[in-house]
Parts: structure tokens; sequence; C-alpha cells
């Protein structure tokens, strides 16, 4: 890469960046993001292009641009770094990576046979695999209608798997519209707020959304579904789904699938697993115990963008029935599946609802085939054995830190405790003025983190008290990282309470 | 990049090799496509990395994984291919494809300024240049709300405006649900088929989309729609929406938006325009009249991925008053949207339907920033010049073609006519021995295109006889190719006939 050389091209300067960013990511000391405040970004890039457009856009030199690029590089958050701990997604996968890129460079829509032969072929033998992997009996032949589809992102699937359950009930809704009838749907209290956004695009309302209680670690109190059911029943509304939540997003706890299944069969409801987090669970032969009975399920959502690293989006709504599909989202274009066209039984877009579709699958199939299904599970086993050290460096910290929720999956939930609390039996123990106290702490820690680029992890309320959340995503977290955050984490605790 | 040096990461011969075809695209006499049937595909992967996904997925030795990425590239549909004319979108531009290259690697979410500081301020800064481009009022303080949102694709963005539109309609459906009324919207009917499918997920139904009739160029008759609202009113029914297209998907052709505009007016109806495809001729002084009074619009969806070149996906939902997002799509999820985070006033997550977002704005930005306005007019007056000369070509063909629908924009309507028939007057002059003959022409000659990879364009009945659909979408389309393939489908025709 040369940014005086005028015969490179900006389009090889540019990818030549990425690609060494993509080689050599920032690690270790290297900050995890340097945090500027609106304004301040905004004067930062004015001196190479400004982020504002002018009313007239003038096409700016490429040295211009690639100081542009550096700044976005600097200044956007380093979600590959091994301290990048925030969010249920960290660490993108190289090859998955690159997998996009060719994707990319080959721009076009997954849509049709026609103008996608290869992604077509490539999606269809994905979604068959990843059936298979969660239970599903699959049809392997290649013209057999694959157990699914690719969404941008996991709440659009939830949407489609909502819609696909109204279907089965209301088979005329597609046509005629929403019937008289009040639906319901049930999730967890400690779900994703997917469903009840979902359920007011649908139509339904965010009241239709009925929520459950979840025990302490999060997992959904089945008994308590059961009774939220007949309640419903009893009070004239309609209930015709359930949303069971594999790994829910703060505590990453797996609702009993069975279970939920039982109850859905005794009232035929239609059941939705959310495993947007936790369905790659599966991919573990020690960890996929946690979506027993996610076979029997309707359709499963399984975001292979966030424990698998794949790059945004990569969002796949499995269904049991693949002839579900056509009758819920078919319109039939003439100027797109037109009957006499070769091999226009493969188009998916009558399958969906999206018309041009980004192309999410060969991302994932070329990881996978570098990978291979032992490195799929190593990925996750090792996610898991990141967040098992962190709950150790918690055990052995002497009560400057305790698991505020009980887990033993990808995320854990914590607060740092000032000296004068030591020790600390339970959030719940402090009274109020002390329970104010700590409500400060994470937002105050965490603005020194994000100040100095040190770490990030997520914070958020638990019974009204701000706590930490660790979630160990990337396969590039060590213990070295993890012990490192806490030990900043002890540290800025420090400087806050003694301000 | 090597094949054979082992010491060559996998990720950067990827890379290199997505490079090289970036920058060296297929043009000319290259193949558009190699087009294989779905088995012969499956067989001829099978040498290198099978499609289909093994029971145990072992991994791939790099070698095997870079022949499957050169069979990848070789039988993928070259969309950047000047002779590919087939669909609304075509030639991805190079800035933008390593744009979105450079997104994927800083692989994050578009929800939260803190996860998306610099894209937060760009795609802000997008949208409002945006706006101002449509006519909207916007208020350019950094900090104002951004007039829309970017979406993964057009479809989903009609989603959007209809629910907004539902929702002023009834400010209580997100809450409790649809009422009673039984709400209607109107769309020509040669609008796009987002609009039922969208009804059908909203839960209005696909009913619910009255078809107004169009002129024969594809214009909405607006007579027909002020007559269709009155009579759905008479009828009991609620209209609450209008679609105008700006730029139908098969001739190109523009709704009178000022006309639709009074009509949504008298009536208290939300003007949606669906500038999927056409919106990107306010780029150009010369062609942006054709959307004249979209400024009166509620809200105005864009992609910038079909005539701009962007990648897919780039879809930008404008509205005209920003403050209808939040409280139509809002949850306020406290894990993510913490009142106590640093800038979470600059959060978009709440104001849109999806979680975690793909960023889509970063290769705009750059590909703007690179062409500057008169480069993003310049690709819009090159596709219309390029369908000037192909209709052109079709007046002086001594009537071997001829157009089947008026239009002056970016798409041509036509057909190819056997020697024995001509001079065609009209479609409609043809007995029906002729007319299924015409009919089942485009598809034989497409095929043989297909198979030779020579080009690529679309079918579609009109009058319910097959006819061509050439557009010009990609700035590297010169005269000799729209030539060449005209030459080629006389070639293909005439073997076709005398067959």
């Amino acid at each position: 890469m040369s940014l005086t050389d005028g015969s490179t091209r900006i389009e090889k300067q540019i990818a030549d960046r990425a690609l060494e960013y993509v080689l050599h990511p920032p690690t270790g000391s290297d900050p995890v993001v340097d945090f500027a405040a609106p304004g301040d970004l905004l004067a930062v890039f004015d001196e190479a292009v400004s982020i504002d457009m002018a009313d007239v856009v003038q096409p700016a030199p490429d040295s211009a641009l690639m100081e542009a690029v550096e700044l976005v590089l600097k200044h956007s958050m380093h979600t590959s770094h091994p301290r990048f701990l925030n969010q249920n997604f960290a660490g993108p996968d190289p090859v998955s990576v690159v997998g996009d890129w060719l994707g990319a460079a080959l721009n076009t829509t997954g849509a049709t046979f026609e103008a996608a032969p290869v992604f077509t072929l490539i999606e269809n033998a994905l979604l068959k695999k990843l059936g298979r992997v969660a239970g599903y009996r699959v049809d392997d032949e290649p013209s057999a209608i694959p157990p699914g589809l690719f969404c941008p992102g996991g709440s659009t699937a939830t949407l489609y798997a909502l819609q696909l359950a109204r279907h089965r009930h209301q088979p005329d809704v597609v046509r005629v519209g929403a019937g008289p009838d009040r639906l319901v749907l049930f999730v967890s209290d400690a779900g994703h707020y997917a469903a009840v956004k979902s359920a007011a695009l649908l139509g339904l309302g965010m009241d239709a959304v009925m929520k459950v209680a979840s025990d302490p670690s999060g997992a959904m109190n089945t008994e308590a579904l059961s009774a939220a059911v007949e309640h419903a029943q009893a009070r004239g509304l309609t209930p015709f789904a359930v949303i069971a939540t594999a790994g829910t997003t703060v505590t990453s706890a797996f609702d009993d699938i069975n279970e939920v299944a039982d109850i859905c069969e005794a009232h035929g409801l239609w059941l939705h697993v959310d495993g947007c987090y936790g369905g790659s669970a599966l991919f573990s032969p020690s960890q996929r115990h946690r979506l027993a009975g996610v076979e029997r399920s309707d359709s499963f959502v399984w975001n292979l963008h966030k424990m698998m690293g794949m790059t945004q989006q990569c969002s796949a709504l499995l269904v049991r029935d693949p002839h579900q599909l056509a009758p819920c989202f078919a319109t039939g274009a003439d100027y797109l599946f037109q009957p006499d066209k070769a091999h226009g039984e493969y188009d998916s877009g009558d399958r969906t609802f999206q018309c041009a579709r980004r192309v999410d699958s060969l991302k994932l199939w070329l990881a996978w085939n570098h990978h291979g299904d032992a490195g799929f599970a190593d990925r996750i086993d090792h996610a898991v054995a990141m967040a098992d050290h962190a709950r150790d460096v918690i055990r052995r910290s002497g009560g400057e830190f305790v698991q505020v929720v009980d887990g033993s999956f990808s995320n854990v939930v914590f607060a740092w405790v000032p000296e004068d609390l030591r020790p600390l039996a339970s959030l719940d123990a402090l009274d109020d003025s002390a329970r104010d106290r700590m409500h400060l702490l994470p937002p105050a820690i965490k603005r020194h983190m994000q100040a100095e680029g040190t770490a990030m992890l997520g914070f958020q309320p638990i019974g009204g008290c701000n706590t930490f959340r660790l979630i160990c995503m990337s396969s590039t977290v060590q213990t070295d990282d993890i012990d490192a955050v806490y030990r900043l984490i002890s540290t800025y605790g420090g400087n806050v309470t003694s301000l």
C-alpha cells in the first residue's frame, strides 16, 4: 500500500489496508477503541474528509480518502480485540471476513438460481446441514426445498417465524388479513425484545406478548408458562405461539425446550426457539444438551454471526416443515420467477419476504469447510472455558467481585464491590443508599475503561441495580485477557470510589 | 497470491483473489456466466470442496478451498460484466465493494453509538444529505435525529413505511394491535410486490392492497387512483396510504408524484414513494424532474444498491418527520440502550425494527466522497444514454426489433420479431398462433444466451406475451456492448426460428 503513489488505485489502497487490519487485528495493550465524543469525531474527520456531506459534494483526493480510512479504523470499535467482551458477538472469523468480501465482489442477489447459481446451492446445503445439526428430519435430495432461509438478522427471523405461526393458525391471513381472534404469544421476561417488536409490526400489538416469569438464572419458569397459557385462554384470548429462548441476552440462560414443547403440544401452539445467541451450542458435543428438544420446534432461529464469528449478518431461520414457507410468503412476480426460466424451481425468493437479498451463506460455507465441525466445536468450548475462567477469578477474588446471576455458559454477570461493602452476600441485602452507590459504579467504571480504550464490557440493571456483563465470544480471548479486564475494573473501581 | 506457498494464510489468498476480481472484472467477450445445471455444478465442486455438507465436516486443505474459490468465481453470475443487463442492479462500484470490505473487517452493529461511533455519524450525515437531495426539510444539527434509517433492502423499507403509516392512523397499534377498521392502501398494478408482501406480514392481508390501473408505459393512472380511493371509502373500507412508484421494475416508469400527493392530501392518506429503483434519478439534474413532488411524501425508500452500484444492501428509508420513528419502533431494552451510557442519545437501534444491524453506510460515504455529486450524476446520465442507444438500435433495426412499451428512462422493453412477422405494428395485432410463437421466443433465446454466457437480459410477460427487458445500470456498459447484445439476439432468434 502506498499513500503517495498515484498509480495505485484507491480501491486497492483501501482493500490492502482492510486486509492488513484483518490479518493483524489489534490485541493485548492496543486500544479496544479510541473513543471520542461526537463533536470531537466530527472535528477530527474535518482534517481529512468531513463526515457531514456538503450541499455540493466534491470528489475527495485519494490521499484525503485514505486519511479518512485511517480515521475510520482508528476510531471504530475493535470488535476483533480480545478485550472486547461487550456484546454477544466479537472476534470475527478472518475466513468469514474474506468470504464476505468474495460475496461482495460478486455482488448479486440470492433470490433466484439464475442470478446466484452457486450461492443458491451453497445456501441450500448449509440450511440442510444446520437442520440436521438441530435434529430436524431433512430431505437431503439436492432439489428438495431446504428447511429454512437466511435472514438479515435475528429479529427479522423472529418476525418471519411468528408470521408462519400465525399463518398455520389462520391460513387466510396472507390474503384477507388478521381475523377477529385476539392472538397472544408467550416468551420469558428474559427473552429478546424482538418478540414485542415483531408483535407490533405484525399488527398483534406488544400487549399480545405475554411475558412469562423466569427463574433467577434467566431460564423460563415453565410452570408459569402453563399457567399463563391457561389464564389467557380463560380470558378469551387465543394463544398461538411460544418462544423458548436458547441463550438469553443478559445471562445466556437456556429455557428447557422439552418442557416448553410439551406445553405447546398440549395446547396446539407453535414452538419457536430463539437460538439467535445460544443456538451455536449445538456445535459442541459438551454443550449441545442445553438445546435438548430443539428438534421438536416448529421454527428455530440461529445467528451464526454471534458465537461463530461470522460477519454481520448470518442468521438462519430453520423450519421443521419447509413447505410452509411459500404459502406464507409467495407472490409469484412474473418478471422474476418466470415458470419458463431454466431451473426456476431452485429460486428461493418466493419462500421469503425479501426480494433482492445479500448472499450471507458463502462466508459460512468457506469458514465451516476451513475449520471443520471440530473447529466449530472448539470455538464454543473455548468461549465457555473463558467464561469459566472469569467465574474462577470472581470466586478467588476474596469478595472483590461477586457473581450476581448463576450461570455456566458464556455470559458472566457480576458486580465489583467497594471495599467497605465486602463481603456482599447479594445485591438484595443492600440498603437503599448502598444499592444506589452500587448502581452508579458500572457506568462510572465503564466510562473510564472506554475513555482509556483498555477494554469493553457491558452493564445492565438486574433488579434495578447496574451490574457488569462479560461475554466471551472471540476465539482469541485468553485467560490473560480476562485477568487483565478484572484488574482494570479493580483499579477503575478503586479510583472511582476514592473520588 | 500463491496456491502452493504454505506460508500464505488462506485469508490472504482469498482476499487477494477477490481483489484481483474487483480490479479486473470480466468484460467484452469474457463469459457473463459459465452456466451449469444444479447437478453439474454439484459435480464440479465435488472435485474441490463439495457444496453439500457432510454429516461430519472435515477441515478442507487450503489448496482445495482455493480451488473452490476459483469455482465460485467461475460459475457465479458476473454482475460487473457490461453485458449483464438482466436486473435493476449491475456493475458494483469498486469503491463501494472495498468500502463494504472495510465495514466487514470492522464487523460491528449499527444499533448504538458505543459500538459504532464513526458509522453512526456517517449514517446520520448520509441520511441528512439524502433527505436534502429529496427536498425534505432537514435539521442539520449533528445531534438532530436523522430523517430516516438504512434497511436491509427495499421490501423491508416498504414494510417499515407502511407500519409508520398505520401507526399515524392508529397510534395505539404498537401497543394494542390493529383496530377494527379495514385498512386499505393503493399502489399501481405496475408497482413492486413488496406492497402485497408487506400487507400480508402486517396482518392487513394482500387483499388490502388495491391495485390501481397504470397507463401503457407503466405509470399510475391518477384518475383511477382518485376513483379507487372514493370507491373504497364508499364500500366502508379505510384508505390509509398510497404508494407512488418512482421507477417501476419492468418499464422504469414514474408515477406523477405531485398528482398522487394532491389526492393523498385531499383524503389524509400517507404518501410513500417507492423509489427503490428510480430514486437515484434525483442525482441527475437532467433526470430529477421525474421525481417532482417527492418532497411532499411522508416516506421515501431509495436503494443505493440499484442504480448507484453500491453492493447489496444499501437501502435508505427517508421520512419527512424523523420523530415518528421511535414511537413506532422503540422498546427501550435496558441492556442495550442504557440511559446512563455515554452519548446514548445517538443510538439508532430504537428507531428501527432490527437490533444488530450491518453497517450499510460506510461504502456509500466512501464512494460518494470519491465520485462527488457530479460523478453520481454521471452514472445516472450514462444509464439513460445507454438505454437511449438501445432504443435507437431498435428504431434503426428495420422492424427486427420493436419497442413494446414506451419509455425514456433506463429500461427498454422490446421484442425480437421473426422475419415472417415483420413489420409488426404491435403485439396486440397478432393472431393467437403468432402470439404463442412470440411468447416462446424470449425464453428460448435467453436459454441460448445463458448457455453460451454471452450476455444476460431479462424477459417477462407483457399482456401475456413474453418480451425482453434490457436494463442499463453499469457505468461500464458502452454502446458496443448494447450493439453486441442486439446482434446476439438476432443470431439466436434466427437459429431458434429455423429449428
